[in-house]
């Protein structure tokens, strides 16, 4: 198997930053390559400047002493032209154009001039990502464009074509324990496309799913014949943006893209085995269960850990979801039953753990008993954490055990616990308690436990890894 | 018009809490009393004690030596009905029987106890709240039954089934600003049910809007009429809980109501005029918008503040949630062109406001020209606030400044922000940036404007909003 053309330049021993300076946008780049220790040449370009953030600089691409894989240009779009015929000169391989005033505009002399920009880089042998897009972030190459990304690397593939979609899925996704192996904003798109980042990704050994935000498709018959042939392996789900008849007003004016019409889309993404998400929420609900669950390949779920309306409210949640809520199986009453509970008869599935009244087990104990019956395929619980803590504080470690996190047979489990943002009294005892549950959090994040902040995320991300893991059996 | 049932019983002069103790359980409900400085007398009864929480213990009912008008009772089923004995020599108007395990466990003799307790009362001339619930939460009468509840009194009234929905739904429906007129938790129903709090917040001066959290209904041909007249000059909303087949079962064990099918409930409350909700957090979203918003007639919404795919996203959002994202007016460009704007021919409705390369205008600016022109019904504004804030720390009054809060024309306005919960990295200045959004955040509540935490959750909201009126205006 041949190179992927995207792996050939995704390792740069040097990345020239045209526009380059030490404060404002032109620093915007530099900075995280300096922060996250990138380790081949970097080279700052700025006639303005000899030393950036204590880096030599230099007035032209041409005046750099040694080779130049990839650039990344912040320079206005009337300047494009002429940094090429530089980067032609040094055999540049690649060219990030952050640079934007595109086709976007909706002007034509800037389409023009966007499709002279193509013809100048194919006759240099110079590929493009963008242009009008953030680039690239790569963790194991210390590749970055934002200052909060997480350092360590992953295995989450995300090709967007929206830079601000970048950023904010990443922090959305780092919070639920993800890392990614590389994420892509690609913009207008005018030489790589999603075709080739999904081709890309497909290949990638260091991506395990794939993660897409996709305004318009340049060819769809290229785009569906990868997409179909990369589901059968690597879980992708992709979100749509321009969906709408002013949805596709602000796509044009974002990334120039032609989109078309949504139920037609819907309709191929399905039958090529892939899943769609209404928004970028979404998008991470269902990332986080293919990053941390094993494949499912049944509905029936056990829920504990809620009480009274959540429980009841759980249930149907779960059912609408299109889990299979099923009856507490007899044998698990029978357990409870021996085991001297005295509401044995009275508990169900969900399990209401509100019944204080039986000390004969508690949410853990229920969740013990329910992974080890055959009859369960995932389980889902809750954990509010206490509200009152008394006079006892109680630690992180003591909350998991009390659920029995990590001794649950492998059994796939999904937690269901609030955002906990601030609270109405913002006193002591809250933030006690905020701090505690944001380090169980952590510690189930970093055991690998997928956590949503409602049932109904967690129901609807679970069913849907189910119906993939399914069809994909049946294919 | 004669004086309602429930209100001759929510203002007790006294109220006994029968099993009070100095902790655990039966102090729960005492100590809100105490720290919410409920005017009345206080009696806590219980023989094991002379003294609770420095207030003098009897061991019966009967032993009190003034009037008794309210009491709540904390003591085993297996008590009650000699508790009522007492109540009926001391005159009590009213029992909430936190007490539970009667009908909802399934078993007979349990359910004919609670009969047993419902003939009793009858007799005896003492209404019941419950059995198996929390109670009231009245802010003006200072009675609460948890401790981190709002001391100030508002405008939604609550009736739930489920005591754990109500502390669930108070708690969120603080924190984005609203307050409550009075919250009861039913419980079983076997007295007052669903009929009646709803008849009583109808007619209840001190309620704008009703919420309620319901599992079964006892007298569907009743509570509909009285739903069918409220709703002309109230909105209700409402959460059906124990929709589906596992969900029915769950509602049996948690308050013995029996549920009807899913699909007539939504038919009859819809043709009734009230608004249901498919889980609690969508019962708050709602709520919120009506508690904050006027009435909004026109579906024609105008969208500023975001950027890139959050844009192109928003206008998806909005118009699957039924709002019209109409193009920009094309006076409103001429405007933008007036005043010097470089992108006057490219910014659209959403408007992206990532364009930071015209200086001529900000989000602020975009919302008030958007505010004053008729063209536009509501606007949806995103407020994410600085992830970077450079050198200079910014106010929250700056912020709101920013996008000109309070300068709107009194055009309906929501604001889109997301939670921020812990950060990625948790340091300094992402912890500056939490505190800035939350004070911002607070102080946009107290100006009575909803917050959401996403747009599509926004939007689905407002365009409810927007059918209610619609068809209360067709009545």
């Amino acid at each position: 198997m041949s190179i992927h053309p995207l792996e050939e330049i995704l390792h740069p021993q040097s990345i020239a930053v045209v526009g380059a300076s030490d404060s404002g946008r032109g620093s915007g780049f530099l900075a995280p390559l300096i922060q996250y220790g990138y380790r081949g040449k970097i080279y700052p370009v700025n006639p303005k400047y000899s030393e950036i953030m204590g880096i030599q600089a230099y007035a032209r691409i041409r005046d750099i002493p040694g080779p130049v894989d990839y650039v990344i240009s912040t320079i206005p779009a009337s300047q494009v032209l002429g940094m090429l015929e530089d980067c032609s000169q040094k055999n540049v391989k690649v060219v990030h154009l952050f640079t934007a005033r595109f086709s976007e505009t909706g002007r034509k002399d800037a389409a023009e001039l966007e499709h002279k920009i193509l013809e100048r880089a194919r006759n240099a042998d110079i590929r493009l990502i963008g242009p009008n897009c953030l680039g690239l972030y790569y963790p194991r190459e210390r590749i970055a464009f934002h200052d909060d990304f997480p350092e360590e690397p992953g295995e989450a593939g995300l090709a967007s074509q929206s830079g601000q979609a970048v950023g904010e899925i990443i922090r959305m996704a780092s919070m639920r324990g993800m890392r990614f192996s590389k994420a892509i904003s690609y913009g207008n798109a005018i030489d790589f496309n999603e075709c080739d980042y999904l081709e890309y990704f497909a290949q990638d050994p260091e991506t395990k799913i794939i993660m897409m935000y996709i305004e318009g498709v340049k060819d769809g018959r290229r785009f569906l014949k990868i997409l179909r042939n990369v589901t059968a392996t690597k879980p992708v789900i992709i979100v749509k943006g321009g969906r709408g008849e002013s949805g596709t007003r602000a796509t044009a004016s974002h990334t120039a893209s032609l989109a078309g019409t949504m139920e037609v889309w819907e309709t191929v993404v399905h039958q090529a085995g892939a899943l769609s998400a209404g928004n970028l929420e979404e998008l991470v609900d269902l990332s986080t269960a293919f990053y941390f669950l094993p494949p499912v390949l049944g509905y029936r779920v056990g829920v504990a850990g809620g009480s009274g309306g959540s429980s009841v409210l759980a249930a149907d949640e779960c059912e609408e979801a299109g889990l299979n809520v099923i009856p507490l199986p007899s044998e698990i009453r029978e357990e409870l039953k021996s085991k001297g509970s005295l509401i044995w008869d009275w508990i169900g599935n969900p399990a209401d753990m509100s019944i204080r009244i039986d000390r004969a087990f508690d949410t853990g104990d229920m969740l013990e008993i329910m992974a080890k019956n055959d009859n369960f395929d995932l389980l889902i619980a809750f954990m509010r954490g206490p509200h009152h803590r008394g006079d006892q504080k109680i630690s992180a470690d003591a909350v998991l055990e009390r659920h029995r996190i990590g001794k649950l047979n492998n059994k796939p489990l999904l937690i269901v616990m609030p955002d906990f943002g601030p609270g109405i009294e913002d006193d002591e005892e809250y933030a006690w308690m905020r701090e505690l549950m944001i380090e169980v959090r952590e510690k189930l994040v970093s055991t690998n436990i997928p956590v949503y902040p409602s049932i109904g995320r967690a129901a609807r991300a679970a069913s849907k890894l189910i119906d993939y893991y399914q069809r994909r059996r049946s294919r």
